[in-house]
């Protein structure tokens, strides 16, 4: 079976639909919530607790690994999956977004952009290529294009010109891709910001292209609510059905559903770990509730009565609450295991309905 | 069948002996290393993955208990075991030890001892009716008694001083428990420092009574290794042969397999927890080595070539390397997995020698 997307149904009261997206390591069925291992490992979690949790593919990050551990060392076990030990599909992002939130002393230009670590100051280069060489190396299922991810507020100025670079960027990227062929899929990613004419003027030139799949990038740095929306529901009727749909760095519960009715296939967020170690924990409708509350102290109620994660299954409010006072780090493990099985749930269910509709 | 220990075999090259001891909550095979969780979690691991390591039985404490979360709220989960879902053996120590090493402000007397708490300064009491009662209410499978933890070094006074109050203690905590029988067994712990002749007389009037079975105290607080040895050499002789031999705080490899030639049936220590969260893991012969050393960065083997543990099965040296240098929890999980296993493996080899000659 060819690697890529196909769309099994497509319901009649929204955009939303069900697809399969074959990869190098399995099917996964959208819509999808993927968990995030930005260090090659979901904090806190074993490979088989993620797999436990039902997810379905995870996603690691090419800014964090090609500093740390580096390429060269996970390409000597083969790639990602060996290294850490999950043998689904693995997503890895650029690091696009983390060159420009995470380095020091960033200088873009034509051909890529240079950068320090933010770990050790080291110098460091990266291009369109060498991106796409990079994930080679992680021989991860689904790669992203070095992009910029422009900040939110931005002038209309500097939203159009970072949008014509990533686009150039994207192709140049494309063409390596398509040099190298190995199964692995090349998604693009449309930004242009809060603007609409931007946004349009980047998916035109991506789709012309015809890359496997489409990300909306650039949302979920910091604007309002409806802004996000409203950038979802212009961009997503911009891009081709036949290919699958990644809005990247969402992961509230309110955010999945309005998504997926407007035709999303895919999602990502560190908000379910993030969440954990802070000791919040979703319940009925998407709420977050801090386990830390005292009302919690003597509660022998799992975290929510209608979860079969581990952490439900197996423990109470009151212990959890009482692992997170004493400051064990198997709180934060319990509660991250219940949040990504909460949103994969979630997606489990509106998937469900959609095939049942 | 009755709670209790019995003898299955005896060495005839040394005094080490396999035995069963029957508790509530199953029966344990000695020798035996257990695992600590101070605060009703073996650090970093869910209760399968500790099952997972081969651990019969687990340690708690009823310092760290009764002020976090308090014996009210783990009696109303019936006990420790459903507390924190582990349904084999615990033993409780008695926060003795930590009375004596964390609390503030301690204050003895004829009754017991009064603290406060190193979490929040509250006041506290302690007597040896009081401790049987907090672990009859976490309905531990082994209780020990409120002892005094005579530091190292103490002058023979203070040592005799602190054995007498002591062996008051215990027989204090044997007549309270004696009246409240639930087939919890109670441990005698024999004090008397680095004094042979005190660790004699302190012997001698707690086997007068018949305890379910003896710990050798106040080891492992500082001295040399030749004076723990020294100790156990002479104490585990003046303890009868049908209880079982437990010495508190013991854990390196050839520790244990000194102290089970001379007799002993049980240890507990933190060493193999608290090593992994810096980064070491035991290998061959029982040595210590520290993962972030350069050598591992591309190291493809597992921590330990002859070990069956989730870590050693499904990671390498290089990755767990990596999620210690990069300051991910699961490191620290996965060292201690392993450090747990090969103290078990350790003493499960040693037993299954003993049973084969």
């Amino acid at each position: 079976m060819t690697n890529g997307f196909r769309v099994i149904k497509s319901s009649i009261y929204s955009r939303a639909r069900v697809g399969e997206l074959t990869t190098n390591h399995g099917v996964i069925e959208t819509p999808v919530f993927m968990p995030v291992g930005t260090q090659a490992t979901v904090k806190g979690l074993t490979p088989d607790q993620v797999k436990a949790t039902g997810a379905q593919i995870i996603l690691s990050n090419t800014y964090h690994l090609m500093l740390r551990p580096g390429v060269d060392l996970i390409r000597s076990f083969g790639g990602l999956h060996q290294f850490m030990n999950w043998n689904g599909p693995i997503l890895t992002d650029s690091g696009g977004f983390q060159v420009f939130s995470l380095s020091a002393m960033r200088k873009i230009n034509q051909g890529g952009v240079t950068f320090k670590s933010h770990i050790d100051g080291s110098a460091h280069v990266m291009t369109p290529e060498s991106v796409v060489d990079l994930q080679l190396g992680f021989n991860s299922d689904i790669m992203m294009p070095l992009d910029i991810c422009t900040p939110y507020p931005a002038t209309e100025e500097q939203t159009a010109q970072d949008m014509a670079r990533t686009i150039e960027w994207e192709l140049a990227a494309y063409r390596h891709w398509k040099e190298n062929q190995s199964g692995q899929l090349l998604f693009a990613i449309v930004q242009g910001g809060t603007y609409p004419h931007l946004r349009k003027a980047c998916a035109n030139a991506l789709t012309e292209v015809g890359f496997p799949g489409y990300a909306i990038g650039g949302v979920s740095v910091g604007e309002p609510i409806e802004s996000i929306r409203s950038v979802i529901e212009a961009v997503s009727p911009m891009l081709p059905d036949v290919a699958p749909r990644y809005v990247m760095g969402l992961g509230l519960p309110e955010n999945l559903r309005h998504a997926i009715s407007h035709g999303i296939d895919m999602f990502d967020c560190v908000i379910p770990t993030r969440l954990a170690r802070h000791g919040q924990f979703f319940v009925e409708a998407g709420r977050r509730v801090n386990i830390r509350n005292r009302q919690f102290f003597d509660d022998l109620r799992p975290l929510d009565m209608d979860c079969d994660c581990l952490a439900c299954c197996q423990f109470s409010r009151a212990y959890i609450r009482h692992l997170m006072v004493a400051g064990e780090m198997l709180g934060a493990t319990l509660l991250s295991i219940h949040n990504i099985r909460f949103l994969v749930r979630l997606v489990d269910e509106i998937r469900a309905e959609l095939k049942s509709k």
